[in-house]
C-alpha cells in the first residue's frame, strides 16, 4: 500500500476531489478489455493539467510508487492493468485541442482527448485524421499512440505512428522530454517520438501529442462482396492487393462474425453467406470509379455470389456501424471471449484464415474470424467461459498455435492490439533473446526505479 | 593507433584483401561532405558478409576500437567522420535485394545497395520506393535509413522513416536484434526499428532492411512556374498547400541559384527570374488534371510571369536533373559551400525565405536558397571560403541565425541533413536538456564502450 502520506502530498497537486482511495472507485480501474485477472491500484489519480501530470509522475518516482496512465481503458493486452501497490493515473481531464492548423496540416493534442470527437473536429476543417481503431467512440488519442493503434484503414492510411509529428512527455523522473518537430521533416536528435508510439506506458508520460493531418479524400464508394466460401473471399483480398489496388478498407467477416453482428445490429446482413468482405474505396470520383470497377470484377471471378453497393452515405454507414460493433456483438454470447490479433503478409491471408479453422476444429472451440484483412491483420476471436477449467487449457494451447502459425506465415504476434502483459512471455517466439535484451537495457536506463507500467511490453525488466 | 593484432583479426574476419591501412587508401575515408576538418581513421575494412559484418562488430567492442559505417560518404553533417583511432566499416559489398515481393508490397534489401538502383528495380515491377534524397545515384540505402534521409517527395510521401517496416542490426556487442516485421501493422516490442533511423550509426550496425513500397502513381505532369519577385514564388507555396493539393514534388529555387544550375546543365533556366518553382502533381490522370489547374491559377494569381508545362517525360527529366544538380551547381562556384537545412512548417516559408536574404545582407554574404518549399524544408546555401578567417566567423554567426529564425518560426534545426557533428552543438537550441540526457541515457545503456560513431547526434555521451 501506499502512505497516507504520499496521497496527502498526491491531494496537493491534483486537489483533494482528484484522488480516489475508496475501495468501490479503486476497483472500477483493476481491469481493461482483455481477459487477465483484475489488480485493484493503491489509489486513482486525476491531474487537470499537464503541469500536475508531471507533478505527479515526480511524487510517484521520488516514492517509488508504480504509476499506470489509463486513457478509456479499451486496451485488449492487458496494458492498463496496475500493480496492486500502485497508482492509475487518469488523463481524461486533459482533452483538449490545443492548435489545430489548417494551413500546415497538424494539430496539437492533450493526450485524454477522444479519437472520435477529434477526428470530426478535424474533419469540419475538411481535413482527415485516418487512424481509427475499433474503440474509436471512447478510445483517447494517448491510448491510441501509447498502444500505436491501428484500425481499419491501415492498408492504405497506416497506423497512429505514421502521424505522429512529435511528443511532449514526461521522463520517469517527471522532467520534461520533447521530441519531433511540427513539420513532416525533422532529423533533429533520436527519434523518440517513434520510440514512445506503442511503448505502452513504459518510458514517459504524454501529455502533448502534435498529429500529422492529411486532406479529405474527395468521394468513397463502400462494397459488400458475400461468398459462398472462405476460401473464395480470402482469395479475393489477396487478389485485390495483387492488383496493386489499395482500398481505403478491406474487411473479412466469416458466417460466425456476421449471424452475431446481424443478430446484434439488425445492419441487413446476409447470415446464410460463408463470408463477406467490407471494401471502400476513396480518393478522387475517377480513381474511385475505376478502383470499384476492378474490385468488382475481381470479387465476381473469384466466386461472390452477390454484390452490394451502399447507395447513400447512411447505407454506408450502417454497414460499417454493424462492421464494428463486431467485437461487442460476439462478447454478448459466451462469458469469456479472447479477441486475437495475429497479423501475417497479405497475400497469406488465405493461409491464415484456414490455419484458424483447422486450430477450431482441432482444439474443438468456437473461433470467429473477421478483421483487417487488406493489410493482414486478423481477428480471430475465442469464445469460451473461463471458469471451465479444461476448456480454457484448450484456449490457451490454441492462442499459441495460432502466433506459431502467423509467425510460420512470416507475420507478427500481434498487429494492434499490443504485448501488455497478455503477449509478453511470447515476445521471444517472433525475436531474439538479444533483442528483448536490447529493448530492458533502453527501459532500465530510462526508468532505473521501473515505475512507469512495470511489466508491459518486455515482462519484468 | 589499433594494434597489429588487431588488424590481423580483422583480416582473418573479412579477408586480407578488405582490410585497408595504407595512409592512401584510409585517406580517402577521411571526411565526408559536411565542411569539417577531414579525420584519417587507423583501418578501413570491408566486410563480404552480413555475418562478417557482426564479426567486425564483436572485434571491435573486444578491443574497444570504434567503429564508423560508411555508406556512399555523402553525409552533409559529418555523419561519417571516423574517430582517428577508430575503423571505417564499408558497406558498399553488401548490396543485394533479397526479397522484392510485388504480392505484399515489400522488400528486403542489404544496406550497401544504392538508392536509385533499388528505386529502378522496384519501378520495373509497377511498384514505387518514393523517398528521393539528392544524392540518390550514389547514396546507399543503409545511410539513408541511418540518416532518415529525405527527399523532393517528403510533402506528400514522406521521409525514409515512412518506409522502414522492419530492421535487422548488430548491437555495440555484435548481437543480433530484429524488430519490426512484414506487415503494415506490428507492435511486437518496442518499434526498435524507428529509433534506429535517423541514429546516425550511434546505437547498431544495419544488415538488412525491410521496405515498405507502394502502387506506383499512374499519371504525372511537371510545371515550371516563372515568378518576378521571391515573395511571389514563396506565398504560391503556401498558397498551394492551403487549397489542399499536395504535389508529389514542389521545389523552390531562388535567382542565385536558377542561374548556377543553368550554367552548370544548360536546362534552359529562365536566368532573369527572381525565382522560380517546379510543381510536380501525380495520382490518377483525372486528378492529376485537376490539381495542375488549380496550381495554375493560384501561380497565375499570385504573379507569375510565365508557366510551362514538360510537354514530354525527357524535358521532365532534364527540368529535375537540373534541379537535383543544384548542389554540384553551386559548389563550382566557390571553395567552400555550407548547405544549411533549415525547416519551418509549410506556411511560414515565405517568412523564412525573407529572413535568409536578411541574414545574407546583414552579413554581407553570399546565400543561394533552393529546397523542398512544399514541406518546409529550405536549404540555404553560403558561398565561401573557409580559409578566409574573418569571412568564416561571419558564415558562422550567419548559420546559428538561420538555425534562431527557423526556430522562432515553429521548425526543426535540420529537416533531412542530419546531426552529425556539425550540429551537435546546437542540439539544446531546440530541445531540453532533460531531452538530450534522455537520448544520451539510451546511448549509455545499448553502447557503454561508446564504440558506434561516437560524437554524432548526441554529441559525447
Amino acid at each position: 500500500m501506499v502512505s497516507k502520506h504520499f496521497i496527502k502530498a498526491l491531494a496537493d497537486v491534483v486537489g483533494k476531489d482528484n484522488v480516489f482511495v475508496d475501495e468501490a472507485d479503486r476497483a472500477v480501474y483493476a481491469y481493461d478489455a482483455a481477459v487477465l485477472d483484475p489488480v485493484v491500484p493503491a489509489a486513482v489519480v486525476r491531474p487537470v493539467t499537464a503541469e500536475s501530470l508531471g507533478r505527479v509522475v515526480r511524487l510517484c518516482h521520488d516514492n517509488e510508487v508504480p504509476l499506470t496512465v489509463r486513457g478509456a481503458g479499451t486496451n485488449l493486452s492487458g496494458g492498463t492493468i496496475p500493480k496492486a501497490h500502485g497508482v492509475v493515473v487518469l488523463t481524461n481531464a486533459l482533452n483538449r485541442i490545443l492548435e489545430l492548423n489548417v494551413e500546415d496540416l497538424y494539430a496539437v493534442v492533450e493526450p485524454g482527448l477522444i479519437t472520435a470527437k477529434f477526428a470530426a473536429a478535424v474533419e469540419a476543417h475538411g481535413l482527415f485524421y485516418p487512424p481509427d481503431p475499433g474503440s474509436q467512440a471512447v478510445s483517447t488519442l494517448g491510448g491510441n499512440v501509447a498502444e500505436n493503434a491501428g484500425g481499419l484503414r491501415g492498408l492504405k492510411y497506416g497506423v497512429t505512428r505514421d502521424y505522429v509529428m512529435g511528443l511532449e512527455f514526461f521522463d520517469a523522473h517527471g522532467d520534461a522530454i520533447k521530441t519531433g518537430a511540427r513539420t513532416v521533416k525533422c532529423v533533429t536528435g533520436y527519434n523518440l517520438a517513434s520510440l514512445l508510439v506503442g511503448s505502452e506506458g513504459t518510458l514517459g508520460v504524454i501529455y502533448k501529442i502534435v498529429l500529422k493531418l492529411i486532406p479529405q479524400p474527395q468521394h468513397r464508394k463502400s462494397m459488400m462482396a458475400i461468398f459462398d466460401s472462405v476460401s473464395g473471399a480470402s482469395q479475393t483480398v489477396a487478389a485485390i492487393i495483387a492488383e496493386k489496388i489499395l482500398p481505403a478498407t478491406l474487411e473479412f467477416l466469416d458466417n460466425f462474425t456476421i449471424r452475431a453482428v446481424e443478430s446484434f445490429s439488425r445492419a441487413g446482413l446476409p447470415t446464410d453467406a460463408a463470408a463477406m468482405l467490407l471494401i471502400e474505396v476513396d480518393g478522387h470520383p475517377a480513381q474511385v470509379e475505376e478502383d470499384a470497377a476492378k474490385v468488382e470484377a475481381i470479387c465476381r471471378r473469384l466466386g461472390a455470389q452477390r454484390l452490394r453497393v451502399a447507395q447513400t452515405a447512411q447505407e454506408r454507414d450502417k454497414v460499417w456501424e454493424a462492421r464494428r460493433a463486431a467485437l461487442s456483438a460476439l462478447a454478448k454470447l459466451k462469458p469469456t471471449v479472447v479477441l486475437e490479433d495475429a497479423t501475417v503478409p497479405r497475400s497469406r491471408i488465405p493461409d491464415m484464415v484456414q490455419a484458424v479453422q483447422e486450430i477450431a476444429a482441432k482444439y474443438n472451440l468456437t473461433i470467429g474470424t473477421f478483421g483487417h484483412a487488406g493489410d493482414g491483420n486478423l481477428h480471430p476471436t475465442i469464445l469460451t467461459d473461463r471458469r471451465h477449467t479444461e476448456e480454457w487449457h484448450r484456449v490457451e494451447r490454441a492462442v499459441e498455435e495460432i502466433f506459431d502459425r502467423a509467425l510460420a506465415l512470416g507475420g507478427t504476434l500481434s498487429g494492434e492490439h499490443g504485448i501488455g502483459l497478455a503477449k509478453a512471455p511470447f515476445m521471444v517466439k517472433e525475436t531474439t533473446r538479444a533483442t528483448l535484451e536490447y529493448a530492458r537495457r533502453i527501459k532500465r536506463a530510462l526508468d532505473p526505479k521501473n515505475i512507469l507500467n512495470p511489466g508491459k511490453v518486455i515482462g519484468e525488466a
